[in-house]
């Protein structure tokens, strides 16, 4: 087949530079054309799309588009488009996406246990000056959200000795996790996070669902000396005048935060300079084109030859 | 047995509160008697000593002394009294103390990896910017001393998916570490390692092991920018005045200490507010009576039933 034959590659991504997503296509995949625009308002020659946060419309003025690949691994960013023809979407699932957000996750859970806001602060006043530590078998993480990144972070924690809860929208039985499910789960599960790490899809069901009540349910008393709030799944989960709120009043003690309900974060917003809150800028796990590409283009190939699309989303969930 | 059939226990502990060791001992053991002193300067009673940089001549005048216990991992604090008498040591290997090293080595290793100093710097200005960030399997992690300490802590990093490396004295062969030992295996090592662990015992080949020779040995390119070094063994095995200038140099890009030549870290040394050194105070694994005193109680047990003392510590090797 020619490229012709094969369908063009249509690249649409917001607010990320394009470059080495082409440079790495070219390479991945020298025998497709990937372009940046479709050709003209109906662009018959589109048959796959790569996507972040792709102009409203946009797809639907594909008429032959095929699938579209999400270049993160939420799909928050493409699925609230209305107009959305109904082809396949493809949730990237990758080793590369999965290690870096288990790893921030690991290192935001290890500087709250191991205290590094307290540390640095000693530092800085040349303190010699040691923190009470509890073990971390002594402290229980709950991870809401348990799917390749919930469950790998959770297995990554275990082996270095923490205490495992989980929280899914529907029913799950993972080992070492005790689990919980549904909005009936949702107080026993945060009642007993000492740490609480969201990883969860943005959906109808979620937007928000980090606020004043559901802060409220977690622990008070832990053995780090209060609760802690680590988000890096979207900002859309979280009602951030209620996280500010929470940490003002003590019902939480820190937070870590990579996602936000408007990002860039505004310079005005008090997350910046709140002396228990570490900002990230949405960096928690970033699509690298060099591992994401060839995974899309093997889909791609594969697909072609009559195999299955791996990893689609579920449009009536949203994730 | 009665107690004083079985022996008093001597605690000297230097620089340590000694109430939670004697609460716990009294809790674990209650059927021996633990004391804080000789009784005389001589005192036959005595049969076991749990210590922690004791001083010299202590222990010489305990005729009767079975065993000494170190209540660190590191036996220097005890072994450089040359008035030490010919009884067993043992050193204190237990699973909490390792879990607290590997967390520490975990936490900071994982701190460079993802530009924790960049991050938190760009925050206190409200910058929103992305870091470059290269991925685990990218980044080589050498471990100086594989021990219990290093292997464990080695095997969690593997787990993350960084590439590991080790040194020992002694030639050692461990599954996905590749390995290098003695003095000729010394520049092949440190020319491999991007981030450089350092948890070797302190001994007279060991000691300022850390200087200007060595690091100028550690890769110059590194993907994190520059090399980085973790010292969680013993301040006696670095110069200091050696890594601030490598700092200052860029031999060294940037440097975690928990341990320094002087305890506590003198107010005027300038590692205090180095930018690019994070300064915690000998706390990487801090030793839990609640979890050490069992394991000592046990081994008494034992010793008495006949059965050899386990984590002996060679006298000639110095560790």
């Amino acid at each position: 087949m020619t490229s012709v034959e094969r369908g063009r590659v249509l690249l649409a991504v917001t607010g990320w530079d394009p470059g080495p997503w082409l440079a790495e296509f070219a390479r991945a995949a020298p025998d497709r054309e990937i372009v940046r625009a479709p050709a003209g308002p109906d662009d018959p020659t589109i048959r796959y799309a790569l996507v972040w946060k792709p102009p409203p419309g946009l797809m639907s003025r594909l008429p032959n588009l095929a699938a579209i690949f999400s270049l993160g691994a939420g799909v928050d960013h493409v699925i609230d488009d209305t107009t959305l023809p109904d082809v396949p979407i493809v949730r990237i699932v990758a080793d590369d996406l999965t290690n870096r957000m288990s790893e921030y996750v690991v290192w935001q859970v290890l500087d709250h246990l191991r205290q590094g806001r307290l540390y640095r602060a000693w530092q800085a006043r040349r303190q010699w000056r040691e923190a009470p530590q509890p073990a971390a078998g002594d402290v229980t993480v709950g991870i809401m959200g348990l799917g390749a990144l919930g469950t790998d972070a959770a297995g990554k924690l275990a082996m270095l000795g923490f205490r495992l809860a989980g929280w899914s929208r529907r029913p799950k039985h993972l080992a070492g996790i005790a689990c919980h499910s549904g909005e009936d789960g949702l107080a026993p599960f945060l009642g007993t996070s000492d740490i609480l790490v969201v990883l969860l899809p943005l959906t109808a069901q979620t937007r928000g669902i980090i606020n004043r009540r559901t802060l409220a349910l977690m622990k008070r008393e832990t053995p780090l000396g209060g609760p802690v709030l680590i988000n890096a799944g979207r900002g859309g989960l979280q009602v951030e005048a209620d996280i500010v709120e929470a940490l003002d009043n003590g019902a939480l003690m820190a937070a870590s935060l990579d996602v936000f309900e408007t990002e860039p974060l505004p310079a005005t917003s008090p997350l910046w300079d709140h002396p228990a809150v570490t900002v990230t800028p949405h960096a928690a796990a970033t699509s690298d084109p060099r591992r994401l590409v060839p995974i899309m283009a093997r889909q791609m190939d594969d697909f072609e030859a009559g195999r299955p699309l791996a990893n689609l989303v579920d449009r009536k969930a949203g994730y």
